[in-house]
């Protein structure tokens, strides 16, 4: 959930008065997203979302979120429209904080994604890589595999504390990773972050994708392996290859992996899964006293760590090299 | 904010299967009510607030505050209107949880009142108090005049760690209230929760009311005196006399209030002001580790106690004897 700052109705009100959406007629915080404070804005127009940019958010990059959100509705992606102000800029400030209005999508994310949700999904992901080839402004992901090591130096001994060999292991894969990581693959823009939440549907046909504030230019398979990793395990840790085979086909559908994508498939899947538990694994460990949201468990990511080094070729995802 | 548990998409589309209001288009927890969870549901049929009932509402009072929202509404009172399934039953089960549903209502709440506002209160207030009046059904006020010493040893000598001197105050206060506490001026329904946050205004005019979840029955001037306490105190403490007035004389337009009850009124501003002096004084002395509610200050009650300490009569408020 995620309403960190108060926004008072006369602030509302001046900032809702730069914009050409008529009058406000509904307000509310919703508990959506987890890096920015969200809320429901109904007005003459309709019905909008509000996001305030929280300082976990560089301001320097919401020129490429904002972008990009335009960018990717102009070309018929399902996602959030960002609404110009009189000024023409759909970036303002309110509550002392950068603040964006954008259209309200409908549809609702699903809680255990069906063989059905991820083969859309795969299909919509590759709309959404093939629609950001031409966007003009780039941004490179931090998230990376050269970021992984700063992450790990962070937790660095009381990794162990969350599961006994954890450092041993972490160290063991980083290794691995940086020495052989790919470098030749396609690249693009990526969503970086699209989990089941961030993925609306309705009467279970996907109707949009959210949150843009993780995309970034980086190997669109790696994506893909995001996607895998999100999707496409059971609660109990194990993967479901009907899923995974479904996802994939769906991404090819729109978008052929070529062949140089599906040998890297399993490195990549070791590399998203590893992201997910390192930046975990520091939230987890460096919750403030008295925080107001709790971080995610980092061991299911672990698990799909352990799945993943066990895996021998993409063929055990479920797509045919 | 508000929502304590989680609804899987599973569990709602059984829930919302049980009603008449079409298919799901959107569902998001919303930053409203401090008892409950709530979330705002988009159907085919329009926006309507879902609402769990969590552990401090008690499922033996449900009756009594869903037919009193059905019996307001039904009287022309602008308050959410409770849903019936096809069962004919506002009240159903969802996460475990009693749960209802009910229509959305439109407006947005002040923070800083205006005087217009406060007299436009005072005449919905009255509006409620008369509307309320054949309700059938009661519910005793567990936060009247008996429960403040319960309240207060639950305090203890913790209560001094919040101010110095307060638990002395207390005392005296509750020993003069206790003894002198009015048992004949006129009774009913009353909302007994009436803060800004839970009033709606669209355009400067109020639009509706909220959040009955402490409805009960009790004198109806201890409600005036709650609204008294809850708008027309400024930030720094001073009580604004012209925005009483307005609330008094909005109120008496529309209900006169009695000789006897204008005599009172300095009396149950007192007990209005202890009332939720003590209550966020034990909630706040009794903030559990972790916990992601924050309490209300309970020093601003103590601001409002001591100024009605020195009123000398109604008058004081802004209404002639």
């Amino acid at each position: 959930m995620a309403v960190y700052t108060d926004v008072s109705p006369e602030e509302l009100e001046a900032f809702l008065g730069t914009y050409d959406i008529g009058r406000l007629r509904a307000f509310k915080g919703i508990a959506e997203g987890v890096e920015n404070s969200n809320f429901l804005l109904q007005t003459e127009a309709g019905s909008f979302i509000l996001t305030l940019y929280e300082k976990r958010v560089n301001p320097a990059d919401l020129p490429f979120f904002i972008g990009l959100m335009e960018h990717l509705a102009s070309r018929g992606i399902d996602c959030p429209q960002p609404v110009k102000n009189r000024a023409g800029s759909a970036l303002g400030t309110l509550a002392g904080r950068p603040a964006a209005i954008a259209t309200f999508l409908i549809g609702t994310s699903v809680r255990r994604p069906t063989v059905a949700n991820c083969a859309q999904l795969g299909e919509a992901l590759a709309g959404l890589h093939k629609a950001g080839a031409d966007f003009p402004l780039a941004r490179p992901n931090a998230l990376s595999v050269q970021g992984w090591r700063p992450l790990f130096d962070t937790a660095g001994a009381r990794t162990d504390t969350v599961s006994t060999g954890l450092h041993a292991l972490i160290a063991d894969e980083l290794g691995t990773l940086e020495a052989n990581w790919p470098t030749d693959l396609p690249a693009g823009v990526i969503h970086a972050d699209l989990f089941p939440d961030n993925v609306f549907f309705l009467d279970d046909k996907l109707s949009g994708l959210i949150d843009f504030y993780f995309a970034c230019n980086d190997l669109l398979a790696y994506d893909v392996a995001i996607c895998l990793n999100a999707w496409c395990f059971e609660v109990d840790g194990a993967y479901n290859q009907t899923k995974g085979r479904a996802l994939l086909a769906g991404y090819s559908a729109a978008r052929p992996l070529g062949p140089n994508e599906i040998a890297a498939l399993p490195l990549l899947c070791r590399g998203a899964a590893l992201r997910f538990l390192l930046t975990r694994l520091v939230d987890w460990l460096n919750v403030p006293p008295g925080a107001l949201v709790r971080p995610h468990d980092p061991l299911p990511y672990l698990k799909r760590l352990r799945f993943h080094r066990t895996v021998k070729s993409a063929g055990d995802y479920g797509i045919d090299s």
